[in-house]
């Protein structure tokens, strides 16, 4: 039975991969998408998860959710992931609209209806998260993981001490970490080893539209930004579908993880303490990628999404 | 035609006068009671929520919401409330349970039913308030108006610096004083001027089971407190249902009030700048009270209530 | 014996009030002037101070302090005090210059040669009080007291929540209340109870020069600040003088005071714990004014001083 | 003509090779030692300082500092360095005592009698550099450079975020990286590549009383920390000397360094920021040791001193 996920997004360039990744892996089976204002707007993360869904043949509800951070204001990301969210990028406009409701209860009633099963993989900033978990804290027991692409326990890449993800929403950060559960973090230091080199984008090459109409798009825009013009684009946000879909690919330390909130140069950082003591523990953090398996796996899904999209 | 109000609110002795005095007072529909944890925790405000509705004979829904603050770890006031929050009265046993669903959907619901209709008071940590505020940020436009017992802006009373009910969450404060409405803060420098001195307390006498079996108990216990010995507890709450019984009992001040949520000695102090420019006002600011009025009102009331429990 | 008095001020307005009505106190002596940037900076703080005392006809060593503060960037008040800080008033130039040295070695100094005598007063940011105690630590057990004209017990001036001498270096203000003797705060909520209204700006008449050609246009300057419009401006720094002077015009009350380093809006709000247990006092704070007492006792120093001009 | 180095330093193991590196290169001259709290309090680093000075025959004035930082409380790190700050280790009694006054007046006046020419290395916490530029701010111009080991640009040692020297006194820190000077930050990611391993450690075996005495006696000490016993303990403070001595043997990165004062779990984090504009750099950060050339240069400098003892 494929493990049960539920993916909450901000599309967003390397959302468009993870959800790709997702719908192309008869391991996971993707039970909703959630959408949170993040790298663009609400209007257009939620507007790109239908475009996205769409065009890759999946039949999987998409919910929105907030359309602003906790308590701070907005913070975009549209530099990295242009005004559209997707590089610039036009998809076929959607052909089916966005589920009633509203994120929080399409989690919070998801994971209920299913306790113990369901994989929650946040790859956005998480006030759809820490709004669900305040509004029904039952939530941290009936998860049965939970999974952030977000944060460091190194350097930042918004600024030098905090990952976008994590600044963008501080204290919906710190709830998710404060929570209760362990959460996984999957954070620069992991996804700076995922890599869109050269060599790897060659071998996007048989993936006929996929890769035509939007993964060489986005993947040029997004090589565009100073800090991949080097090593190439770190392909985020899959990295946390991966973890789901195979946590053999990772090693992981457990630690202690804060979220700054008070800094005046800090704020949003992800302070992970490997040396604190077990009791403390909240975090399981991905250290180390098996880079060949996490690429091999990655490039089967597509194949797959790319098969079915013909 | 009575205007309609929603009182989330963290029962609590000052709470029951709320809740009394805005029954008794034909002005006000009280179109339902949500509840926050606060005073005391969750399951204490929401029980005496139920249980000072049955005792007063009253017929309106009360909702549960936040058991805990929108960030930070829970706060109560135990000390001056009593463990059960009713400084130690055991009123009867609820006769009507608690409504289904969760305090935020009730406010937003109520409020989206009737726009423009509804008084939102809120005497509590306001939680609640802005969890709904940022699941529906269309709340803001749809209220009638925004009231709230809360803050300061000269002294606190949990610390030097601030007010209970802001202390306890200071994020959700600074959220609802952010919102865009514009808030009216009845704090403390106000309250303090609606003390239950021995003058007061005597015009109780008549009030049969009403004074003898809740109030004359709950303030003797709540006037122990040290800083209510000497001049009289302050009936805190009951001011924010006058101001929206009768305006024109209060003297305000429009203000810039901004919530101090990373003061190490300062934490939910309510800032408030009556020399901000005109543009960036979000508050109106009670600064005197009619204490005649005030006093008229709320024991005419309260008779009201008495002759219903007959 | 008179009492002796170290003043370090930054003259500024009231600190010229101060330094006369301390001239004209047999009951004390001026041992020395230290200055500091305050009000203006500290080229114009020190030129003051000589213009002034050269005014005067004092005998007193002027010393030049710090230029900026402990840790942060510099802050004036110079819309308040004129670009020169006496209110654009052109004092005749100085016939005697700044004594060489830093005003911090002449504080440690003149305090350890006569141990237990002196009584240090600080009527601007305490930036050359801190740099002294924390470069001689028994200092605070040398000095025979701590008096300042800084903060507040409600609300600041400068900000809804600081005085301008403790915002304008918080940290230093934490030294100084935390080096471990008793400071004796004469704050904003004293100092408004001296104001110079009309009734009391008549009396200044029979001054002399000392009224024509500083008192009156420093003050007409310095109440046309919109703060000081409608009841006269406070004079604060005389206030401290008048506690060296006699600390019977005052009512004190001991406290815990924190100095707020880290809010985003109470930065430099001294929070005032009177509830404070005992062991925790670090300060005594002034609440109350014996008005008449200190105008007399200020109207007849600065009689003496215009005497001693003529 | 040797190079002019004034050492400000916490005795301390890693100092105690600094101190022996810089007296046994021709290349410097060092012309005085200045001692801070930090390690260990002010009366052991003073003490170790003479003890040192004299166990290695040398004649170089010791002048004692702060004994706290400039705003915080003291925090030790004497669980690495042992209570004495040597690990332990008796040193001789000093046969010649401190010199008189304060560190912080003769940091100011040796680098004013000779402006342009000393290098002021720093590898305690701060707070000497920071009362002196603040005391003297001519100071900033009159030094040849500034150098400290300090900070790190990835992750802490005291805490995730903060490497000791600057938590100990993160504000002293912030005002020397504001100073208007260059900073020459050595850092943990730099100290870090200059480890005492096994094999480093066998080349000490010639080194007669100075490694049977001293150096292999705190190395065993240091190396029992748990954060050492992997790896062997990083000698951090030598290398600072190192980059007086040679500058050749790093690489550097211009920078923008601040130091986070205000954060809850990053407070004393110097925040490294290599993509800031050039005209906001204020640092040049190490981050490659030429390993070889560090080793060979302070074996070399030991050896000179070990014969100069015999």
């Amino acid at each position: 039975m494929p493990k049960k996920v539920l993916l909450d997004c901000d599309p967003g360039i390397d959302d468009a991969l993870a959800i790709a990744y997702a719908h192309g892996s008869p391991e996971l089976e993707l039970v909703g998408i959630t959408t949170v204002a993040g790298n663009v707007g609400l209007d257009h993360t939620t507007n790109n998860a239908l475009r996205l869904t769409g065009f890759f043949g999946m039949d999987v509800p998409v919910v929105a959710g907030a359309d602003r951070p906790l308590v701070r204001d907005v913070v975009l990301a549209d530099e990295v992931h242009g005004g559209n969210g997707l590089g610039g990028v036009r998809l076929p406009a959607a052909t089916s609209g966005v589920r009633d409701g509203h994120a929080v209860d399409f989690i919070i009633d998801t994971v209920a209806a299913a306790p113990g099963e369901i994989s929650l993989v946040a790859v956005g900033p998480l006030t759809n998260v820490a709004l669900a978990v305040r509004k029904e804290p039952r939530l941290v027991e009936q998860v049965r993981e939970f999974v952030i692409m977000g944060g460091s326990y190194t350097r930042g890449n918004r600024t030098p001490a905090a990952e976008f993800n994590v600044l963008a929403d501080p204290e919906a950060a710190a709830v998710a970490f404060g929570a209760g559960w362990r959460t996984t973090m999957i954070g620069l230091d992991l996804t700076a080893q995922a890599r869109a080199t050269a060599a790897v984008r060659g071998r996007f090459a048989g993936l006929g539209r996929l890769e035509a109409e939007l993964i060489s798009p986005i993947l040029d825009f997004y090589g565009r930004h100073p800090q991949y013009r080097v090593e190439g684009p770190a392909v985020h946000d899959p990295c946390a579908v991966a973890y789901a879909l195979d946590p053999g690919m990772f090693t992981t330390v457990p630690a202690r993880v804060d979220v700054e909130v008070h800094g005046r140069f800090t704020s949003g950082m992800t302070v992970t303490d490997f040396a604190a003591p077990a009791e403390l523990h909240n975090a399981e953090v991905a250290t180390v990628l098996d880079t060949e398996r996490f690429w091999a796996s990655l490039f089967t899904a597509l194949g797959r999404v790319a098969t079915g999209m013909a």
